[in-house]
C-alpha cells in the first residue's frame, strides 16, 4: 500500500490550487450572485490543460488519469462550487462518453477540441419523468434515411447552454423482452429543431449552467451514433460511474473549504472571554469535520485509483459520491453554524457552500440512488 | 391532561391559516426573491389583530395568550418564513419587553400602538462581539442630566429598519463583583445620532428586515429606561425565553410545510413505474418527518401553555426552540431531497424552506446555546 | 390544553414509584443476572392492583385508564426493564384482548383473575416465519365437532411460561380474495398437546419470560374463540396499537433512569481537575437526553390520552413507541459512554439499560414496522 | 498511490483468517458465555507467530509491520471480540512499550518471550481517578536504594491477570512548573506486594481478562525503569497512538462480521412474501454498513501504513480508532435490528458483537477523548 500522491499528481494539485486561489477565488461570490457561467475562467482552464487531464495526449489531453483529474476538481471545488461543477460535468459527462465509446473520427471531431478546452459538451440524459430511471425515457430517435429524427425533452442538463454538442439518449427500439432500448447520439447544438434554454433559478451552484433541451424533429446523421445502437443504458451507467468520482471530489473540495474557514474563524472569534475554538462543542464539530474529510478523501482517491487501474470501481464510486457529498453538506452546515449570525450572511461564503453542497446530494444520482446501487453490488 | 385546543385557540388557528393561505402564500416567493419586508401584509396582519394576540385588551391586544400566538406564528411560518420571523420578532422582541417590564406610561405610549399593528418595535441586543454572551456588550449608556447618552453598535437586529423604536441594551454600571451591569432603554428610531442600515445579504428569511444600528451620542430621556436600571441581563433572558417559543412555532410551520409539500409530491411523482410514495426509503423519510413534527408541536404548545399558566417555562422553551428548529431544518432538507432536481429549483419552494430554516438554528440563541441553557437547568 | 396529571394519575405515579424503588430496585440486578421471572414481585404488584389499572372495576380493575397504566409501566421500567416488560405484556397482550373482544363470560373467567393479579396471560402471535407479517401465519385451527383442533408453533411469546392461558392466533379460513383469515382462540396452558418452553438466552430483559409454544393437536372448545371468527387480524392490530403505548412508556422509564444515573455520575466524577458535568461534551449529551425524554413523555402521554378519550390513536401510538424506544436506546448508550469504563461493568447498571432498551426497538413491531405503520397513516 | 496489500500482507491475512475461522470461531460463543480468557487459543496464536508480527526477527517477531498486525487483529476480531481485544492489548500495550522504549536487555528479557507467545504482558495506566487524564495518577514510585518502591491502584487492566509482568505508570517527581511527572516501570507479576484480581463483570468482551492491580510497597529494581525517568507521559501517549490502530482494526473486524451475518440473513429471511433483502429499508442499512466499513478500512490501513513509514500518525490513529469503533457499534446495532427477535438471542451472535463493540468506544481513550486529540492536532 502507498497513500502518497506521485510527483505528477502533486504537481497537478499544486498548479490547480494556485490557479483556483488566484483566478477563481476572487470571482466566486460574483459568480454566485450574478448566476452566470464564467466562460472567461473556463477559457483559462482550457489553456492550462485542465479540461484534458484524464485523456491521452493523442486526444488533446495530458494523460494524467482519473486521480489527477479528481485532484483538480477538488481544488476548484474548494473555491467555487459552480466552476467545479461545470468543470466536472464538462469532463465526465461532456467529453468522457466520447472517449469511452466514440469512434476514432468522433474522438478527433468532438473529444480533441473539448480536451483542449476549445469547445464544451453536455450529456442529455435526464427527462422530466426519467431521473435515474432510464426506463422512463420518452425521447425517441427514429431512423429516417441516413439520419435519426429525434423528438423529446431533456431537463437539468449541465453546461448545455454553452455546449457545442450534446449527447442525447433516446429510445431506439425494444429488446427481446419488450423493454425499451436506448441509444446515445451526438447532437450538435446548432442543429435545426433544438431549443436550449437556461432558465432554472437554482438554490446554489448558480454560476453553473443548467439547461432544458427541447428537441423537435431534430435530424442528425447516423454517423453521430455513439458506439453501437441500443447500448445507451450500459453507456450511461459507465458514464455516471465515472462522473460520481468527480462529484465526490467536488464534495471533498467544499468540505475542505468549510473546515478551513471554520477553523480560521473559531481561532479568532471570541465569546465568553475566550476563542470559541477552546469550547468542546466547537472542537467536536471541527474534529468530526476533519475526520469525515479524511475518510472521504481516501475514498475518492481510491475509487479514482481503481478506475485508473482498470479494476471494478462502480461500488467504490458510489461510496465516494455518497459519502463525500453527504460530508460536504454536513461540513458546510456546521460551518454556517460555527460562524453563527455571520455564517448566514453571503459575505462570509459558508452559506454558499451549504447551498452548493446540497446539489451534490441530488445530481448524478441522489444519495438514495447511490444506496440502491451499493445494495445491488452487495447482491440484494 | 388534555391535548385539545380550546375553541378560541382553534379559531385563531383557522383565521390565521386562511389569512396565510390567501394573502401571504401568493406573495411568498416574491418576498424571498426581492428581499423586501412586506409592509403591506404587515398592515393587514395588524388590522386583523395578529400583532396583539398575547397582550391584554387594555394594551391593544386580544388576550389570546402565548399558545394562540404560537399557533399564529406556526400558520404564518407554514407559508412564509420571512413574514413569520418578522411577526415573531415584532411581538416577542419588539413589544413583549415593554409588556413585561414597562411602566404604565410606556405601555400606553409604545405597547398599545404595536399591539394594534400601527407601529413596529425591535430589540437591540446583539453586538459584533456579543451574541449570547451579554458580558461582551460594549454599548454604553451614560447618565447626562436627565438623559442617557448612548454610544455603541448593534448588529443583526430584526425589524429595526422598519421600527418606530428600538429597545437597546447598554452597559450602565458595575455590580459589586465588578461585573458590567446592563440596562434596557427605549430609543425612538428618529433620535439624532442613530443610524440604522439594512444591508445584510442573507441566505434566507430574505424578506425579513435585519439591520445594523450605530449609536453615536444618542441622547434619550431617562424616562425611557425600561424597568429598573441594571436589570438588562435578567430582562433579556426573560425576553429570549419567550421569544424561543415563537421561533419554535416558526420552525413548526416550516417543518409542516415541508411535510405537506413532500407528501403531495411523493404521491404524484412517478419513478421506476410507481409513485415514489410507495418506496420504503421515501416512506421512512416521511414517517420521520411526521413524527418529529408531532413531537415538536407537543413541545412548543406545552412551553406556551406553561408560560400562559405562569409556571417555569425556561427549560421547556429551550427544548421547544432547539427541537422544533432542528426538526425544521431536517424536514426542509428531506423535502428538497424527496423533490430531487426539482427541489433544488426556487420555483418549487422547498429550497426556500431549507434556507429559511437554517436561520432558526442560529437566531435568538444558537442550538449550542440552547443545549447550554438546558444543561444549566439540569444543574450542570 | 392541559399538560398536568390529574390527582389520581399523580397518585398512581407516586405509589408505583415507591413500590418500584423499595421492592423492585434492590432486586433488579439479580433478576437480570439470574434471568428468572420475578414471580414473587409480580404477586405483590397484583396485590397492589397494578395488573388491573386500565380495566373497569367490574372486571377486577381500578378503572385508572391507559394514562395511569402508562405511568405505572414507566415507573417500573425506571428500575427494572425485565419487570416492566413482563408487566406491560401481562396487561396489554395477556389481558387487554379479552377486555376488548371477549364475551362477558370470557371476561369473568379470564380477565377478572388477571386484573386481580391472580393469573397471568400471554398473546401467542409471532411465529418463526411471521413476525409483523401475519399473512405468514402457519398455525391452523380446524373445527372438529364443538372444538378447534390447533396445530402450529409460536415463538418469542412473553410470559407464556408463567401464564394460565395463551391467546393463540391461527388460520381458520380464507376470505373472498383467497387470503388467509385468522382467528384468536384462548388456549388454557394445561391443555393436552401444548408444550411451552422458555429456553431463549436473551441479550437483555433477561428476567422476563420468553417462551416457545408448540401446539400439536390441541383441542379447545369453540367457546374459547375470542370475538367473531376470522377477525384475528384486526384484533391483533388493535392489541398491538395499545401495546405500543406501554412499550413506549417502558422506554421512557429506561431513558429516565439513564439520565438520572448519568447526571448523578457526571456531577461527582472528576477528570482533568473538574467534575465532568462541567465539560460541554458531557453537557450536550445530557441536554439531548433530557430533551428527548421530555419529547417522548409528551408523546406517550398524548397517545394514552387519545386512547382513553376513545379517539384514533394508532398513528400516535406508533410515534410513541418508535420515538420513546429509540430515545431509550440512545440515552442508555450515552449513559454507558458517560460512565466510561465503569459504565461497561454490570455493577453500574447502565449497561443493563442498554441491553434492555435494545429489545424495545424490536418487540411489538420493530422500529421499521412503526415507520411503515406511520407511512400508511400518511396515505402512502 | 496504491491500495493493494503486498503479497506478504495478503498471506498474513489469509493465514489468520483460516486460523480464526477454524480454531477460534467454534469457541467464540463459549468464550463469551463462560467469560474465561482462552489461554489455549493464545498458545496456538503464539505458535503461529501472531504475537510477534510487528516486531523484528531479532526480538522474536516476524517483522511484518503494523499493517500486517492490523490485518491479523481484524481477522480475529471478525470471529471473536474477546480474543481480538486480548491479542491487541498483548501486542500494543504489553509488548510494544518495551519495543519502543526498552533497553536492549529489557527487550531480550521481556519482549522476546512475549513476541514468541511464551509470556504475556500488560500496561498498567488507568486508575480509578485517572482515565485519559494522566495528571490524576496517584500511584507513586519512590527511589529506595537501588529500587523503586511502588504504591497505588490500577484498574481496568487488560490481560493483567495472565501476564508475567505489568508496565506500571507512577508519579516519580515534578517538573519545573510543579506538575507531576510520571515514569514507566516494568513490574514482574510475582513481585511481593502486588495483588491482581480479575473480578470485573463486563457487558461484553467477556472472555478478555480485565484486572484490578493493587500495589502495596512493591519493590522493583531501578533497572526495570522503561526508558528515561519522568518520560511516562510521552511514552504512554505514543503507546496509545499505536494501540488505537489495533482497536480500530478490531472494530473493523466486528463491523465486517456484522455485515456478513446481516447480508446472509437478509438474503434468506422471508417476510411479507419476499426476502427482506428486497426491502429498501434493509438495503439502505446494508449499503451504509458496507460504505462505513470500506471507509474505516481505508483509514485503519492508512494509519498503519503511516506508522510503518515512520511518519506522523497520531491524528490518523485517532481518526481510525474513532471512526472504526463507532462504525462497529452502528453496524452491530443494525445487525441486531435486521435479525429482529432472533438478533436479540445469544445464539445468533450479533448481540455479542454489539456488546463487544461498545467496549471499543470506551477503551484506550473514549470517542470523546479521540475528538479532543483530533482537535488538538487541528490547533484548537
Amino acid at each position: 500500500m502507498n497513500f502518497e500522491l506521485t510527483k505528477e499528481q502533486s504537481m497537478v494539485q499544486k498548479v490547480v490550487r494556485e490557479f483556483a486561489d488566484e483566478i477563481i477565488r476572487p470571482r466566486a461570490q460574483e459568480i454566485d450572485k450574478e448566476a452566470r457561467f464564467p466562460a472567461d475562467i473556463f477559457k483559462q482552464m482550457g489553456d492550462l490543460g485542465l479540461l484534458g487531464i484524464p485523456f491521452p495526449e493523442k486526444y488533446g489531453g495530458s494523460g494524467g488519469g482519473t486521480l489527477s483529474y479528481a485532484l483538480a476538481v477538488e481544488e476548484i471545488g474548494r473555491v467555487c462550487g459552480s466552476t467545479g461543477l461545470s468543470y466536472a460535468a464538462a469532463v465526465s459527462l461532456g467529453a468522457s462518453p466520447i472517449y469511452y465509446f466514440g469512434s476514432e473520427e468522433q474522438k478527433q471531431t468532438f473529444l480533441v477540441p473539448m480536451a483542449q478546452g476549445k469547445t464544451l459538451g453536455a450529456f442529455g440524459l435526464t427527462e422530466p419523468n426519467a431521473g435515474s430511471d432510464a426506463g422512463g425515457t420518452k425521447t425517441t430517435a427514429v431512423v429516417e434515411g441516413e439520419n435519426y429524427l429525434i423528438n423529446g425533452e431533456k431537463c437539468f442538463i449541465t453546461n448545455a447552454g454553452y455546449s457545442e454538442q450534446v449527447i442525447v439518449t433516446a429510445v431506439t427500439g425494444k429488446d427481446r423482452k419488450g423493454k425499451k432500448t436506448i441509444s446515445s447520439i451526438i447532437v450538435p447544438s446548432d442543429t435545426a429543431g433544438i431549443q436550449i434554454t437556461s432558465n432554472y433559478d437554482k438554490m446554489g451552484v448558480r454560476g453553473s449552467d443548467t439547461a432544458q433541451i427541447i428537441l423537435e424533429n431534430v435530424s442528425v446523421s447516423q454517423k453521430n451514433l455513439l458506439g453501437q445502437p441500443d447500448q445507451g443504458f450500459s453507456q450511461f451507467l459507465k458514464t455516471l460511474d465515472g462522473g460520481r468520482i468527480s462529484i465526490g471530489a467536488l464534495g471533498l473540495g467544499i468540505a475542505q473549504a468549510s473546515l478551513d474557514k471554520s477553523l480560521a474563524y473559531a481561532k479568532e472569534r471570541e465569546q465568553f472571554g475566550s476563542n470559541i475554538s477552546n469550547f468542546q462543542s466547537i472542537q467536536f464539530k471541527l474534529a468530526d469535520m476533519a475526520m469525515e474529510i479524511e475518510l472521504a478523501r481516501n475514498m475518492v482517491y481510491k475509487a479514482a485509483w481503481l478506475k485508473d487501474k482498470e479494476k471494478d470501481f462502480s461500488k467504490e464510486a458510489a461510496f465516494a459520491k455518497l459519502y463525500a457529498t453527504e460530508t460536504a453538506f454536513r461540513a458546510a452546515n456546521q460551518a454556517v453554524q460555527i460562524h453563527g449570525g455571520y455564517g448566514y450572511m453571503r459575505e462570509y461564503e459558508v452559506e454558499r457552500y451549504l447551498r452548493d453542497a446540497k446539489l451534490l446530494e441530488i445530481g448524478e444520482g441522489t444519495s438514495e440512488i447511490q444506496r440502491l446501487v451499493i445494495a445491488r453490488h452487495l447482491g440484494c
